[in-house]
């Protein structure tokens, strides 16, 4: 587990030139909000700025909500741009959003695999609500910091034993990995990265046009409970 | 104009069975936020009971956010479930959504055609953002109190001259029609909708799942400016 101090050095302090090649891991049961919260952020950011953004999931085949597992009765489907296979060499920010789907390893193997190779090359990984156990099950948040869903705190946790679970928290930054609490915290994390990235007004107009009141503290967190920071036991 | 009290006594008291059966309608530059943030409520909602949802548009090709108009760069497609003529005769509860899509009056008259077709057999009809200009161009809102996105207001208003139009509002309900303000705001409102139909404890409770902290007074707008109701001369 890293100290604390080690984990401030790692936050990021790039001052390079900000993103504009993203990509999202799509696969089915995805929760809508975890993917649809911070890409609307990104679709209104790209009227001022040229970015790119790939779809990504295992096959070209529309990807739903909607799994049998989900238990849910309603859902949409979403089309991919690219197969994770084919994905672009040049990604800088891949999002990892979370949803029932995220329970089942066969389901999120893809997904895993893909991360797993990509990350290397990325310069931001961005995870919303379970997407974190997804990626910490890949090993890639072994000794960082990062949070997930409160409601699936336990199982999320324990697909990453080697992480320092962050339970209080909005959002947690380590190194070039933003993790999220639920769902709904996606957005704020994604209005505190353009902030990050490309300038607190930026991030401010944006939410003003969306009529969207910022968290802007990471560690507010209404959800946390009792807050005991590591896994649940 | 209706006066305030025969606004009020239209305003729904309906105690009758919670609605079952909802639908979205589309249109080519959709704003994301507006149709996913209500849409993934219904998608919790639909864990406790069943609910249908048609996701509706005037053909079955997917519907993408992204159009030369909306001047975005970055989209996103979903695939729709039915074509407006092939829509339920049924359907209980229609969404419709702003976007910049909403600007071009060619682009939603399919969906101007559809409301103006489906309304009288509906129970309730919400719209977030720009989707209640659209509305509103088919003459459903004139008499009643509604509201839209404060970005957009003089356009929106405009297509509702007789439209007695609420600038300081998260969301207004006047009948069983419910309007919300731009883009985040349809969070709030679909909220409180559910709380209306299904029990304020049903929305809470999936308000905490999602770890959204609800705005639940309608009148709440820190986006409204200097507040004249009324259409901007």
């Amino acid at each position: 587990m890293l100290s604390q101090d080690l984990s401030d050095s790692r936050r990021s302090s790039d001052s390079s030139s900000p993103p504009t090649r993203f990509a999202v891991a799509l696969y089915p049961g995805f929760q809508a909000l975890d993917v649809f919260g911070p890409l609307d952020i990104l679709n209104m950011l790209s009227q001022t700025r040229p970015l790119a953004l790939e779809i990504l999931s295992a096959t070209l085949d529309p990807v739903p909500t909607l799994t049998p597992s989900s238990g849910h009765t309603t859902g949409q489907s979403v089309l991919p741009t690219r197969t994770f296979a084919d994905a672009a060499d040049d990604i800088e920010v891949l999002l990892v959003p979370g949803g029932f789907g995220s329970r089942d390893p066969a389901n999120v193997a893809p997904v895993v695999e893909f991360v797993r190779k990509a990350y290397p090359r990325l310069r931001y990984l961005l995870t919303v609500c379970t997407g974190s156990a997804v990626v910490a099950s890949s090993g890639i948040l072994d000794g960082r910091r990062a949070t997930s869903n409160k409601r699936a705190w336990e199982w999320a946790t324990a697909q990453g034993p080697r992480v320092n679970w962050v339970r209080r928290a909005r959002w947690v930054v380590d190194g070039n990995v933003w993790t999220s609490s639920g769902v709904s915290a996606g957005i704020d994390m994604m209005y505190a990265f353009v902030a990050d990235r490309y300038g607190e007004d930026v991030a401010q107009t944006l939410a003003d046009a969306s009529e969207y009141v910022r968290n802007t503290d990471p560690e507010w967190d209404p959800f946390a409970g009792e807050a005991e920071n590591g896994a649940a036991k």
